[in-house]
């Protein structure tokens, strides 16, 4: 359920309500939107009279959040979630530009790489050091070390970090290296890593699992934001569909459809969703008019030697010209780089 | 097989070179690129020597069609093709902007509408007169008596005319009215309608299939090049997928792929893609984005009494602002509305 | 809506019921069940107060046909369909045994395959005349010549002809050579062509569109019986999913669900639905174990110079084993192959 | 590359081999067939010159493993693989039939469907004490007290005991309490859970996850086994589809597939392969038919109670039905109950 307060309603009868939904054995979560507290009472309210909840003092009205997503809903935050990660906000003005190797593979590669996309326009560096891959005997990143390599070659170009963390144990790892954690698409429904990340405060952003439903996604960022951790936003990555000559169907629709149902910020990795390199650049703008609050892409300066994803990698040049690209669209929805 | 001539070779050998392919029993094609023709020989070549064939006088080279798409492959015509419809060419610099109701309703409905499209920009009046229904019990359309009004509102409007053929009998009506046919999705594996449209010169619109592969909607448009009609141009509409919070799944990776891989023109239908009105526009706006020759947009004044698929069309005023949207993003791209 | 009579009602009345409904506008069918007869009454029924409808002379109640296929549904006719082809009941206890090469390639084949299948169990002969190719540049079948083949292979065996029509205007000449009319899978959505098998008496096999939900597929069966032709049956051939390792995924779940929604038989194509030769059998018994009512398999003396579907048709001496396991299995389920 | 040993190599010579290509960086995994060793070698084995280890002694070939998963493949090891749990072995000639229900609700609850069950043929008890939900605010499990209730019910009637992991920290947890772990199809692919069910000894059956193909569900199976863990056991549960009746496709094509790729054993649960109770036993037979090796059903003695999963949950005497008929079933195809 939703409670609406009255507008200017004092805090000590605010925390009244709160105390008392609590003590109905709800979990209450609020949000402040247009000078009016909004609190969402979520769990097993049916030994609450709901009519009578809405004559509390201080309480406006009462209404029922139908989604089954409910912290993640419009319903509850009508305002957009805005997320701010080092010098970039995500699902602000500007547009959230990720950009980095699919995994790192050492010092040299990963400082040229970050240097390239610094310059090119990118905030935020992202690279992989535990992969999940589909075979046992495929290179499975370089683990810790690897995650030191990406924070300081971040650090000595102003970036942020997002890394993907694999498992709940792994948690406190990321948590100490990332300034963003991933949950990525075949952990999508690992519900004890996405309760695990619901209570740290990092920024974490779920890819969607590959055949999961706008309301699957939305349901596990739930997870995460009733655990604690409001600090939630989507990629979307592409999903399979019967289609074999792009790696996945990059599904530019739940772009705004995540709007309309959700105030968590979306963004889109052109990447994983074509599989092609000369098929990312259309794609990121594609994804960008569509409304995205931002794109994850990969860049390799040596793409042929890549110890994974090479042939979807973009080359630092054509990254750079992209970026251009990306400028001009988002000057039409009234957007920044 | 692709048989390269010589840049200058006379008229008169390269029609020796011809003749002498189709006394081997194979169907020829040409296309002139670079200052040099090129000959597709299709069928079963195995009689020929195709080492003896490259010292045929007049002949430079001979290579493999390899993709199963002959006609429609850029291996055969590397440049893009452009298709000349009343004002409009599709295909070129210029975007083609399709517009209209889902189906014809009357004289009053489909005039209110021609007019409000031509006025936002578009060239290409939309409207159906025979519709496939999923339903036998739904609305099945006006028959030639829509085709009729329709040419009539177009005309009025100085607007092109693309109406749905549903069977090979009906092409002769169609082409009288009409002047795009358009293949619906259900359709687009009807190899008897595809050879009969094969047949007329009239440009050809084939819509994607809902859960055909790109290579396949590629041979779809082979089968129409190899009975004669080289105005073929394609129509994303959205594939079907496990989402079901859309209608379809736009999937506009496909956009870049076909310019990959075929000179055929292809133009988005984000009405069909999304299925819901306030979709439509950040999908228009993405297709553009991604490289797509066109758009094709349902459009209706009243909507909420269309007698099919009002709820993802466009209402006039939506539909002229979206047109300025595209024109920015189309100048992105070095194109014009 | 559905109409029931009284148990007993006399036929004038009855038809004076049907004369009024019809009268009304509606278009009207009627089957008989449990000594009682049911009218289903379609179309736009606003007109009539039905709550009158239920006090005419003869009426015991009325209802409405919630789904939106109504002829097709178990709420209009509760019994099973049972057609009668030949010396075969398809839907009755007896299976359904249709086996016979992909295409027609010539007299001898067409001998040698018939003679195998007849002996083997088969009461269906089963063979392409008309191809429907994803390639133009493919075997298109053989035409007229290949019906006729097919027919006199089939009489000189003792068994029924099914082959696929293409087109609404093959119907004629289908009719002449075959006994049942296949609609195949790529024009389940051809509603020119239900239209016109649903003015002709011959039986019709629909296979399901390759991306048809369930609903969809009975709505095509629901054109054919709303034009007039009952003798509608039903062939799962594999739907097309992600998975690539067979040609179609084979979802036999259709089989249990088109036995609870509707009346109209319903077997199983295994040779498509698996594509893989030794595939097929374990697929087959599968099917008769869903509760089949029959099988539709490719056979082949000499796959491997088939020219077409080789790599998924049975030598004869597995089509014959195959069917003695099903003979098994059929009794499990209280039926005779 | 497998290395095959000549027939009757003395242990020593076999011992020496293994250790040559350990220490050669090479993983090493044995099985034996048919009287002669043969051995996986996997990693990277460019070091080694193939040619000649086939002169090693002992030795009589070498040959490459072409498919991506090694050790689950049949090239790797011809027979098939059977597990001991209890009194069942899995994969032999006895199906394996696991029922129980859902999630363990209490004791009562899970005495009376344990006591139901194994009268009914059951040997294994099913039953989930960690719940993977969709949404965070559906129940989820007694956790621990589920576990100790299931093993008790367990061993009142002779059951093993087969229970969900959803994390590489439970897996001590599970293994104390139950005979097999089980990763559910939402955990297919994660990577780290597979490492730790690899460390031990107990037998792992891996559910295919939604849109997985059959290939990376070997690789999933092979994670397991290259980590040391050689019982495991597959269990195709349904995959996602556009098709909405049922909660999924029970894709039945994968059991004979998986029979000539893999010797792992592979049951069917058509329990969440069909999400509706009346659809459960005509898919259960058709599992045996297409020669599943078991079958894996959710009973409950009161399902419209039940807190998950009630829709599809068998009744008692519905189970024990089923099992009469895949008895009979079973004979076809020289198996038992």
């Amino acid at each position: 359920m939703l409670v609406l307060l009255k507008p200017g309603t004092p805090e000590p009868l605010a925390n009244d309500v709160m105390t008392r939904l609590r003590m109905a054995g709800l979990a209450v979560h609020r949000t402040d939107h247009d000078g009016r507290a909004r609190i969402a009472a979520v769990g097993d309210g049916s030994a609450l009279d709901w009519a009578q909840v809405a004559t509390w003092p201080g309480v406006e009205s009462t209404q029922k959040l139908t989604r089954p997503f409910k912290l993640a809903s419009r319903a509850f935050r009508p305002h957009d979630t805005v997320i701010q990660v080092g010098r970039c906000a995500i699902g602000g003005n500007q547009l959230a530009i990720m950009a980095g190797p699919c995994s790192v593979e050492g010092e040299a590669q990963a400082f040229t790489i970050a240097e390239a996309v610094a310059k090119a326009g990118a905030t935020i560096l992202r690279g992989g050091a535990y992969k999940p891959r589909t075979s046992p005997y495929a290179f499975q990143g370089l683990g810790e070390e690897g995650l030191k390599i990406l924070r300081r070659a971040a650090d000595a170009h102003g970036l942020a970090v997002v890394s993907e963390v694999m498992d709940s144990q792994q948690v406190p790892l990321l948590a100490r290296y990332a300034d963003i954690l991933q949950i990525g698409a075949r952990n999508m429904q690992n519900y004890t890593l996405l309760r695990e990340v619901g209570h740290v405060r990092k920024p974490v952003m779920i890819k969607r699992g590959l055949s999961e439903r706008i309301d699957e996604w939305l349901l596990a960022a739930e997870y995460i934001l009733a655990h604690g951790n409001s600090n939630v936003f989507l990629c979307e990555r592409g999903i399979r569909t019967f289609e074999t000559y792009t790696r996945n169907t990059l599904d530019l629709n739940a772009v705004p459809v995540v709007k309309e149902l959700s105030h968590l910020p979306v963004i889109v990795d052109p990447s994983h969703g074509t599989g092609i390199r000369d098929k990312v650049a259309p794609m990121a703008r594609a994804a960008i008019a569509a409304g995205a609050d931002g794109l994850m892409i990969e860049v390799h300066h040596d793409p042929d030697h890549a110890l994974s994803d090479g042939v979807q990698s973009l080359y630092p040049k054509q990254f750079d010209e992209l970026v251009g690209q990306i400028r001009t669209i988002a000057q039409v929805l009234g957007r920044t780089v």
